[in-house]
């Protein structure tokens, strides 16, 4: 019987502001204390996480104490067992960042934020961290005039190249992830969504070092699919790393607990990174990133970092009977899923082969395609009640 | 004084299925009657469009009529001096691209779709169209299991690849546009933004012959600001072709008139579009992509292609005058606006020099930066009262 | 074991419009022939529906062929024992109603959209449906001047007041209600959520005679809470009719079978309108108002009408699981949600009472919900792997 | 020559939140210093505001220095001629409301919450406020289970009829408004919408007492336009008070300063306001409710402040020229705007009249609405090109 307890070996990671979360928002001040990142540490452990994750600020705000705070941190994760395997940087706490780091109005903003980074990139190696995200939250702006898109994406470019420079150079097991998100706290926010990160990442001087840390609820804050986001991310090789969580549409940015928001599309999102249909899965962390709502106290805290994990293992193995289930096998035939895979135009054949071959329109119109009956097992598995 | 009447130097065009519209709707049958292409030729002509462009069922639906029908229409084009600048297939109206055209299931459906396609770009270099436009709004899907996103985007590069391939043979002067849209008439369609387009474009064989032809509405109705959206567009050299027209955020598609839905975004686009702060802006033709409403007989049909023109040059004149405004000059430089086009690193700088300089961080972050009075600025502008 | 096969005692109903839809939507023509009623009747019955529900176009559009299309209709109502538990006007479809149908501007084509249902209105009675839902699609506008919101409330109530005083004249055991929608077709529709049109019949003559018919989707379209608008409703006691199917958030209207969607969302109505925590539920028909997707055949047709009752059935099954589960009611207590039935004031309380009380608010503050503990344990019923 | 200048009979009042609002966010924290109400008061006299509002927390958040905070505080009113025209509590700041506060699980916390109500409206009386708001931004859920929403609506009847029994009991001038908002800080928020929250008032003991304050953000995070959202609650006699700022649809709270946003709503919530149509407006203060954004120091603060009002009077001289221009009457009385007002079954008539009467459906249908031809007018006036 399953009982759906995660181990090292299902790779899954928090970040360190995910259960450290004290509830500050637009309304409200902290309802939880400051957590210690030592304490965060040995609970995830305990619950059965491999790694951690965090900003810079979040384990060392204050560089008068940096190094004995990194001893005890470092320490903490070697009595776990627990690696960080992803860092980043704060670029958005401080009011210095009001109109962001990397593509701030203000050189000055700019020059700080980038150092900020260096410096930490640095950190992130010595602690073995091969993933260096970048989420641009106040890269962007409220209004038309104060911000030019086209120069910030200069300078946005400017700082990746400098920081693929830099990284190959010192030699760093690592590699950058951009984080994208449409707006909040920002009016817009640049490169607003995986596409627009991915094409991006294309011109950079080194893409090879450069690819995406989509977020669950940042697409669909867009209305957009996240299943169908991370399969072009992998098709485009991109996916460099995955932060799950829930959300309701669009709206605030909720961080709901993964599988609360869009359950359907976590089923959906947990077979693209399995390897569905055949097709190369994601094989890095899985990494959660949300936010305990301000209701919960502590205990509340580790109940909802237990759940992430836990639905992860619930909806993997839903996917796998589902992917596994003959009755499924048939309807994917019946909807004719795997003929996409067929060339359109066949081997030797010409486009005069394709222009002059006579098509049945009529009949190819009026046949079905079992797609309902095909989500329909999906769901049923998903409900498990097959 | 300015009459914002158009000129064909205004370059403006207009989709023969917008004003033709008829108004079916998943609720309501037509409420006009079937439009005369040569009609609205002459009709446009006499508004002071430049241009017309069409899906191929919009002028030639019946193959036996094919040859008269096509010199008539070229005729009407001769004799108003109007031009077909783009061309497009129509790859969704016919129930057998109720599963898609080029990433349908089912091969034989891809093959009719192509072919369909080819046929066409002969067609549109024998009128002269130089953009050759590719929606691909049945390309998607509803449910998860019913389509390999994969699969379908090494399809839709499959088409991609052998339609450059034939434009280069062939000669001709045709470069593909793929639009974007996130939903409807599918749930999720595949490349559901300029990003994801932009992304998969690079991908290609022949990345050159392919940009993109966004549409205002479709980016909004994700909630991405379309301005920012065709800045980056530009900022990768893929603006080949655009659809203007209105929308009110996330919901049905509405294809309202240009200027209609969200007006302050429609200034920061037709500033982009203009050039704005010095950097080239776009310099193909003004094509509106729009419905007019079912409330309207041809009289309003007349009336809403008439706004849709003047609106962009009401606008046009307004971006012009924004620039053109010392006071604006000045809130753009308390802004640090053009600032932002300084490199973050110096010449000769070294990382060593960014690290290493002293920051006053709190100095920065007291510093206002004045985007509302430069906001308002333009507001001001826009409504006309300065 | 619970195989969830529908008996009449669940009474499941389906508007014949639904199944019957043929597939023609904004970008596309129908992909299914026309379905005879009768036919609909026989298949939903065999399926284990109780009732049908229709439009009176979807029935008698005819007006020649009036007599003997009932006569054959009711027919195959008395033989499979169907009831017609609803019935409803069409007011959107002829593009007479383009502005609307009892508050279009023209008041001509009010008074033929009046008369359209006052004589259906007769033919409900007829039939024996004891609720007669009016769904204004049309009634609204794209454009601020060109509709006067409170004359168009004017003459909907003067229409709803004349429906009243007609159904109690004739003493017809029918009651009406209104669906609201936000949006689409229209810009903006009049009463567009459950809320505007609850807050609308309060000041009806004959509010009694008035409740409303909440579509799952068009309260989504507005990213409303389902569950939380049905509760409401019924705490008015106005909850007459419901019309369940699925939706995606902002977005057009899908009409999904319903489960498609938001799940979770699903699994709280279902609960609500089971009854829970003690509280009445809903005990009238169990409405499908939902569009079979263009990819399916007359097959696929009938696997979403089964899939829609059997969704129904499962999530009912786990409602009752998840009420009757421990560990459920353990979570329920800490979480003190039936605490919100105690009256803050107590009784014989004075408000001084209540002000000169002590509250350790800092405590209060502390106490953990336990809101995501019982979350979890309520996604795990719907998961089936409690 | 209109200078949009206020003046005190504008009657224009803002929150002393809004202006002096710091920053903080879920993602950052505070950009500008606490601001002194008396300070506020001052800036927003002399910008020509005629009066504030305030939540108890924002002016006496200390009980130790109540006394000499409110001498002070009402001195500067009694200098600077300013009103406090409404008063409001806060119930979502701190912790002990991560629940809300009438409706918290916890009936500690709402007696503690309806006691700090009862105080502060003791204080709104003193200070001659007339309106009292209850937003409930915490009143809500982000999960099924949790909330019985049908007990929470039952405890805010409660509240609402002692609040109101209170005010009738002391004789208070007092009215109070109920604020909807659909989500953010909760998940889902009840009584959501302008709709749902005149319903619920239609349900208390005294609704003469009980109005809304509707804020343009809120519904416009729902997708719906707030004209007509404050047409229907004028037409119900519900608009006691009003909160104008900007928004971008369906996303996280925005709090633009007004104008911002949705421009073209802007100019259609100003007509419904002055009273459209021969209809009466809301003659209460007109009262902004928005957020600087962090981008601004203060000067840039009072920048904002001053545009709110300028704004309005800008569109307000646009609503007047719009309803005077000859042409738009013209293009009114072609769309049939004023027919909405006459009766659907005229005196006298029996509905035997209306069944009988013949309607030439196609000849209405064909009939065009001209509705985009008025709409341009209107853009015009806004545009200011007329």
């Amino acid at each position: 019987m399953n009982d759906y307890t995660p181990s090292k070996d299902d790779k899954f990671s928090f970040g360190l502001w995910t259960v450290g979360w004290q509830g500050v928002d637009v309304f409200g001040t902290a309802v939880r204390p400051a957590m210690d990142p030592v304490h965060a540490v040995e609970k995830l452990a305990e619950l059965g996480a491999a790694a951690v994750t965090f900003h810079d600020d979040d384990v060392v705000p204050d560089d008068s104490t940096r190094g004995q705070v990194l001893e005890r941190f470092t320490k903490a994760l070697a009595e776990t067992g627990m690696g960080v395997e992803m860092m980043t940087t704060n670029l958005f706490s401080h009011p210095v960042f009001k109109d962001g780091g990397l593509t701030a109005n203000d050189r000055q903003v700019r020059r700080y934020a980038l150092a900020k980074v260096l410096r930490n990139v640095d950190l992130a190696a010595e602690l073995g961290a091969t993933t260096y995200v970048l989420w641009g939250g106040r890269e962007g702006a409220e209004s038309g005039g104060s911000k030019d898109v086209r120069a910030a994406l200069d300078r946005y470019k400017e700082s990746m190249d400098i920081l693929c420079a830099y990284v190959r150079e010192q030699g760093y097991d690592i590699r950058f992830a951009i984080e994208p998100k449409p707006n909040e706290p920002r009016g817009d926010i640049l490169l607003p969504s995986i596409g627009h990160a991915i094409a991006f990442i294309n011109d950079l001087a080194d893409p090879e070092l450069v690819g995406i840390n989509p977020e669950v609820g940042h697409e669909q804050m867009a209305g957009l699919n996240y299943a169908h986001g991370i399969a072009q991310a992998l098709w485009h090789g991109k996916l460099y790393h995955i932060d799950l969580n829930g959300q309701h549409g669009p709206r605030f940015d909720q961080d709901l607990r993964f599988g609360a928001g869009n359950l359907r599309e976590a089923f959906w999102t947990v077979d693209v990174l399995q390897g569905s249909a055949g097709r190369p899965g994601y094989d890095g962390y899985v990494h959660f990133d949300y936010k305990p709502p301000r209701t919960e106290d502590e205990d509340g805290v580790w109940e909802t970092a237990r759940a992430c994990m836990r639905n992860y293992l619930i909806l993997r193995s839903k996917v796998q009977a589902f992917r596994a289930d003959p009755e499924v096998a048939e309807a994917l035939a019946a909807a004719k899923v795997a003929e996409l895979d067929e060339p359109t135009l066949g081997a030797g054949e010409s486009l005069d082969d394709l222009r002059n071959a006579s098509y049945d329109r009529e009949a190819l119109a009026d046949r079905g395609l079992g797609f309902e009956r095909l989500d329909q097992l999906a769901m049923e598995h998903l409900l498990g009640v097959r």
